[in-house]
C-alpha cells in the first residue's frame, strides 16, 4: 500500500488534491497496487465522490456525536466517504489514551485506523492498542528526502520485530524521506506492507510518473 | 445575523447539515435576514456548493500552507466555499496569541473571523485583536435552554460597552441557551447584531419554523 | 509499595504535606514497607530534606535544561531530592511520544518513572516503553472510594498479564478508589506490587492509622 | 523592576538559583531598585526562605485546590513564599480564558500576576483582563541578545499606548534580548517600569556585576 499524505501543502488543496488523487487512481489501475490519499478534511468528500481511491482523514478527534465544536467527528469523516484515518501523526501527536480512543471510535464507524509512530518501542506500544495499521516514521527524517528504508533499515526491522511480538499479523508501513521507487522497494524488502509519504510525491514534478514507478516497485 | 453552529451533533452531519442549511436559506429568503451555518469541516463544500447561505468553519488552525498534518488550513476552508470561521469557541479554546494568528490568517485568505468569548472582560480582550465579529457566550449557559439575553442581560450590556470602548463599531453577537424568537428579540434590543446558536435549532422539531420566527424577530 | 499522591488537595500543601510524609515515614518504620509521597512541586525539597520517605514528583516535563519557562525540569526535581516521578497520570495525560521521552529523561537523571495507565491494553502499551513501574488506574474509579482491586479484579489481572507478556518482571501497582487496608490486601493478592492512592489517605481522619493498617496489609 | 527568569537553565537550578537570587538581593540593597527572580518551582521555597528578593513562579495552573495531579496550585506557590507569578510566557502560552482565570486565582491567593505578551495588540488584550503587570516580549528576540528596547523602540511605545488606552496606570515591563545596562536604560526611557530578562543575566560571566549595573541604570 502507498498512502500519500497531502498535509497542508498548497499543491494538495481542492483541485490540486483531486488531481493527485486521480494520479494515484491511475497508477493503481495500471498496477493493481493499492494507492490512497489523505487530503484536507474539506476535500475528503470531493475526492471520495469523484475518484476511486481509498481516502484517509489526516486525523479524527476521539469525541462522540454531540457538542464538541471544532472537532473532526469520526462519523462525519465516514459519511464524507473516507475509509480510514491517520492517528497520532508526528505533526499531530495524541495522548496515549486518546490514541486508544481514536482506534476504538474509528472501528465503531468502520474507519481503518493507521497509527503513526516515531520509534521501534513506540511502534510496539501502539501495537498493544490493536490498530488496523501502523506506520513507523522517524520524525527527524520526515520531509528530508533521506529515506527511512535506506538510512535506518535496522530501525525498521526493529519496529517490525517488536510489533510482531505484541500483535502478530498487524501490518506495518514505514515512512519519512521516501522519494523514489527504490526507497519503496527497500521498504518492502525489509518486511513492511507499504509506505506513507508526502512531499516526495506532492511536490514532485510528475507525481503520476513517480507514483507509477513506486507502485511497480511493489509488484 | 443568525449563525447556527452544527457542532458534532448527529442531526447536523452530511444530509442533515444540508437540510439545516436549506432551512436557513429559506428563512433568509423570506425575511432578508442573514442566516448562516457552521457545519463539520467535511460538509463545508457540500453545503457551500448547493445552498446559498454563508458557511463558517467551526475552527481553523493558524498554520501556513506547508506540512502540519491534521490541521485545518484556512486556505482550504476558503477554497471549499466558506466565508468565515469561528475562532476560540468555548469548546475549542485557543491560546491568546493563536487567536491573534487566526484572525490574521483568516483575513489573509478573506475569511470573516468571529471570535467567541466567555465574559465581558474577555470580549474586550478579543476586541483588542480586531476580529470581524465577536460572539459573547457565557459557557455555563451553553446548551441549557436558559438564554443569555434573558438570564444575563447586564452581562451582555457590559460586553457591548467594553468592546465599544476598545473597538467602536465592531459588531457583537451573543449566544448560549438561545432557543426562541423572543430570546433573539431581546438579544437585539440589548444592542447585539445577532445570535450564535446550536442545539436550540439543530435539535428543534421544526428547525425551519423556528429559524423563520427567529429571523422575523430580527426585522 | 504504597505511594500517596497529594495532588492539589489543600490538606497536602506545605505543612500539611510534611505531616502526611511524616505519617508515611512512621508507618514505614514500624512495618518495613516502602511508603512514599508525591507532593506539590514546591514541597518536594521541604519533604525530602526533613522526612525519610521516597518523594515523587507528580509530573515532569520531557524537556532539556535550557529555556522552557514554566516547565518542570527533571534535573531540578532530582536536585530537590525526589527519587521518582509519576508520568501520564489520568489528570495529566501525555502524548505517547512524550511518555517515552519522560521515561528516558527520568532515567538520565536517576529518577524512577512510574507510568499511570487507564486500561489493561494501555498498560501493555506503556510496558513497551520500559518504565520502572506501572500503575494501572481505571479513571472512572479515581476518587470514588470504590476500589479497583475489589470492583475490577479481572481488569487488574488482565493488566498484569499483558504487561508481563511485553515486559516480564516490570512491577505493576494499581490504584483508584483505594481507601482501606483490605483494598490493599486484595491488590497484592492479585499480583500487584503495591498501590497508588490519594484522597483515601489525604482526606482520612487519621492518615497515620490508615497508612499503618495498609502497610501491615502488605506484610 | 528587574525580574530574572531562570527558566530551565542549568545555571539556575538549586544552589545556582540561590546564588543568582543572592546576586539580585545584593544589587537591590546597593541601589534600592527592586530585583526579583523566577526560579524552578522546586526552588521557590529554598530561595524565598534564604534570600530577601521577590520570588515569582514561572507559571501557575488556574485550578482549584482539589484533584488536578501535576498542576502547579497557586495556593502552594504562595505557601512556598512566592509573591507573584508569570502568566502566559511565550514558552508557556495559555488559552485566553485561562489567562483570565490565572489572574483571578493569583489575586485570590495574593500573588502578583505578570502577564507576558508578544505584540502591542496582544498587550492591549491582556490589559483588558486587568493583571497587575504586563511584560511585552517579542518572541523572535528572546534569547538573541538583540534587545527589544533598541531593536523595536516603536513597538514598545505602541504597546505602552495601547495598554494605557485600556488600563491607564497598569505598569508595563519589556523583555527579550536584554543583556546590558544600556538596554535597561533605554527601556525605562521609553516608559516601561522595568525589564524581564533571562539568559542575559543567568549565563553572564558576572551576574552580580551585570545586575548591579542594570539596577544603577534604573536610578
Amino acid at each position: 500500500m502507498i498512502l500519500v499524505n497531502l498535509k497542508c501543502y498548497p499543491e494538495g488543496i481542492g483541485r490540486g488534491g483531486l488531481k493527485l488523487a486521480r494520479d494515484a487512481e491511475r497508477a493503481s489501475r495500471e498496477t493493481g497496487v493499492c494507492l490512497g490519499v489523505a487530503p484536507q478534511y474539506v476535500d475528503i468528500r470531493l475526492i471520495a465522490e469523484q475518484v476511486r481511491v481509498p481516502v484517509f482523514a489526516q486525523h479524527v478527534d476521539p469525541v462522540l456525536a454531540d457538542k464538541n465544536t471544532g472537532a473532526v467527528l469520526p462519523e462525519s469523516v465516514y459519511d464524507a466517504g473516507a475509509v480510514g484515518t491517520l492517528v497520532n501523526h508526528s505533526e499531530r501527536r495524541l495522548e496515549l489514551a486518546a490514541i486508544d480512543e481514536c482506534i476504538r471510535r474509528a472501528r465503531q464507524v468502520r474507519l481503518t485506523s493507521l497509527v503513526c509512530t516515531s520509534s521501534p518501542e513506540i511502534s510496539q506500544a501502539a501495537a498493544a492498542l490493536r490498530p488496523d495499521l501502523i506506520a513507523y516514521e522517524p520524525p527527524e527524517l520526515i520531509g528530508t528526502g533521506v529515506s527511512v528504508s535506506k538510512a535506518r533499515p535496522e530501525a525498521v526491522t526493529d519496529a517490525l520485530n517488536l510489533v510482531r511480538e505484541t500483535a502478530p499479523g498487524l501490518p506495518v508501513l514505514c515512512g519519512a524521506g521516501i522519494t523514489t521507487a527504490e526507497d519503496v522497494r527497500v521498504a518492502l524488502k525489509l518486511g513492511t506492507k507499504g509506505v506513507l509519504l508526502a512531499s516526495g510525491v506532492v511536490k514532485a514534478k510528475d507525481p503520476y510518473g513517480l507514483l507509477l514507478e513506486m507502485a511497480r516497485a511493489c509488484t
